[in-house]
């Protein structure tokens, strides 16, 4: 895309395009099967087989039971449904979290914990902004509570990646449960659920070229909860309300793209990340980089701190205006003017201007180059 | 559709075909507008314009203000989101229900009342399935807790239609919250809630012809609650999670087409109905129809109970057999083999085999007159 006059996509963390293959996929329910999963009969039948085969789909790339996943709206529900019922069903009453938790994993502690539910601890940081897994060993040691740990696999904002092992061992030895919000990692990184000892795991279609409006919840088989939300039989009793059939089948058939094409588009992608790293630093000063940018981070995303000036607080304004799409961090603060939170908890620098870029397979290292040349002249 | 080999569908209660304009009214989003609308640049900004563009449609054909209207997932989640902050956040202690609601609203109040928040009463039913107002009305004064009336407008089932101005009335005189499912009215009926004394009513885009997975609350601007689903601050944080683009922008679509064709659609499937009673009457001795068939009752369903012979307990099965898509009652319970507790509710008849017909703009006469030919040699 070295057409300057088009749109460049550098937030592929917020949301990707939707894959013209995945749309294909879809298209049959969105015209002829149009039946209710739910029903008996031919039309419902045939939607009802479209939804068990994407489960069934799903699991086996996850390396899980097909009874262990659950369809949702998307990745804030799941988050919601899972910490919920730790704390309702499964006898939690003290929440470990950490300060870099996107708002669908804070705000729901938050408000259980302002319910009086459950106590809340927020683990300490590294100053890579990585967990300080002595810290977590010290709260789960000292609880004389169950606990709920509530820690992101990737960090939405700077990439940084939590070890799922290591704190699901240290969960499974002091008997607490783990809940990790997947979303910026499902379709972008293997999972073998069966030996990963996590008992919630969340995924969002639109991450990785499916659809907006899906999700998956896993739910490991060893805990039994009750759904967030009360109707119809729908998803074995466990999510009521009238299945999202193309949402549904869009995740799967982006689930199976993204796997069969992981080795290729990672590396593809991690070659944009560190060229644009690379190239940033030469032709800025004094940028810094969040995160534990070149260990264990996500492929897709690089947090840029520029020094503050006057032309860096309009950055974003200009590459804006220069059809340059990238953001201050999540998509889902975006809208509140306050900055981020993940940003202020690993770098509390108030003379910095920080911008995330993220990639995807359909991004070049010509739209780096234009996207850097743009950068020069506004900084 | 006289090709006697292809599907006749007559269970457009469940769900309904999506129509093709609003199909295409979606592609753009599944294409090239694929932005996250919490996103503040160009694509972010141009989705944004689309979800604001359809509250708008939406506020403007129910005679609501764009602020009181809320996409959700659906009609489940928004009657979860209003009984739940009914009780949380409004002061309601006491729920007034019937026994012929939808599992989304019985199954929700049943989940408030069993977790000790809420006190829990049924109103009574005449014969022909309305509520008894009188009885309402009594419960109502009888109660010292502020009550939640949880009242579908129009049952799934038998069709019966609840008068919404009488019902809202009575809750504003003795101060209750009034909540009404009308997941089969919204898209089939003019709405005018500036004008109609209820504080929450939900809607599903896929019951007109709208797509499946997206729904909407309206939260009459009186009353402030918090959100159901915690996480970032879409819909003016009230229902967080990147939100179902096509789906809004389909149910839109699909409200503006049901209501620009209401005069001419409702009036000739009253007339499939009606014309279906008759036949089946004629045909079939012994034959029974449930709630207010003629009365205050939808035109699109209708609810004929058989006398229970060998026969007739296979006439879903048969009518399958025939393509024909029928149902025995909610599509949301068909999973269980429970039976209905609609018609358990109105009608204890253990002799009976009740069929539920519904139909759509796309039924015709000759698919009544083969379905009727057909029942004639099943029973």
């Amino acid at each position: 895309m070295s057409n300057q006059s088009a749109r460049i996509y550098f937030d592929n963390a917020a949301t990707t395009s939707l894959d013209p293959v995945v749309l294909e996929a879809m298209m049959p329910y969105f015209t002829d099967k149009f039946g209710n999963p739910s029903s008996i009969y031919s039309y419902g039948r045939e939607s009802r087989l479209a939804i068990e085969t994407a489960r069934k789909t799903v699991a086996k790339i996850l390396n899980a039971h097909p009874a262990e996943i659950f369809f949702t709206s998307g990745g804030t529900e799941s988050s919601n449904t899972a910490i919920t019922a730790a704390i309702r069903d499964l006898g939690c009453r003290h929440i470990i979290t950490s300060p870099i938790e996107h708002h669908a994993t804070s705000h729901t502690v938050e408000h259980v914990f302002h319910s009086g539910e459950a106590a809340l601890s927020e683990v300490k940081l590294l100053p890579n902004g990585h967990v300080d897994m002595e810290d977590l060993e010290r709260l789960l040691a000292n609880s004389s509570e169950k606990c709920l740990v509530t820690l992101m696999h990737a960090n939405n904002e700077i990439g940084n990646m939590l070890d799922l092992h290591a704190v699901g061992n240290l969960c499974k030895m002091y008997g607490a449960i783990f809940h990790s919000d997947t979303v910026q990692t499902v379709g972008h990184f293997p999972f073998d659920l069966r030996n990963t000892p996590v008992h919630f795991i969340t995924g969002a279609g639109h991450k990785f070229h499916g659809p907006k409006g899906v999700g998956i919840l896993y739910i490991n088989e060893n805990v039994k909860i009750k759904p967030y939300i009360h109707g119809g039989a729908q998803e074995r009793n466990m999510r009521a309300g009238t299945e999202n059939l193309y949402g549904i089948v869009g995740f799967a058939k982006a689930l199976e793209l993204a796997t069969a094409q992981f080795e290729e588009h990672s590396s593809y992608i991690k070659g944009l990340k560190i060229y644009m790293m690379e190239k940033v630093k030469s032709v800025v000063r004094g940028v810094t980089f969040n995160g534990d940018t070149l260990g264990r981070s996500l492929y897709t995303v690089l947090s840029v701190s520029f020094p503050k000036t006057e032309k860096s607080e309009m950055i974003l304004f200009n590459l804006d205006m220069n059809n340059i799409c990238v953001s201050g961090g999540s998509a889902c603060t975006s809208g509140a003017d306050q900055g981020s939170h993940v940003i202020r908890a690993i770098n509390n620098n108030p003379n910095q201007v920080t911008v995330r870029f993220s990639f995807s397979k359909h991004n070049t290292k010509e739209e780096i180059d234009f996207v850097v040349e743009k950068l020069k002249e506004m900084i």
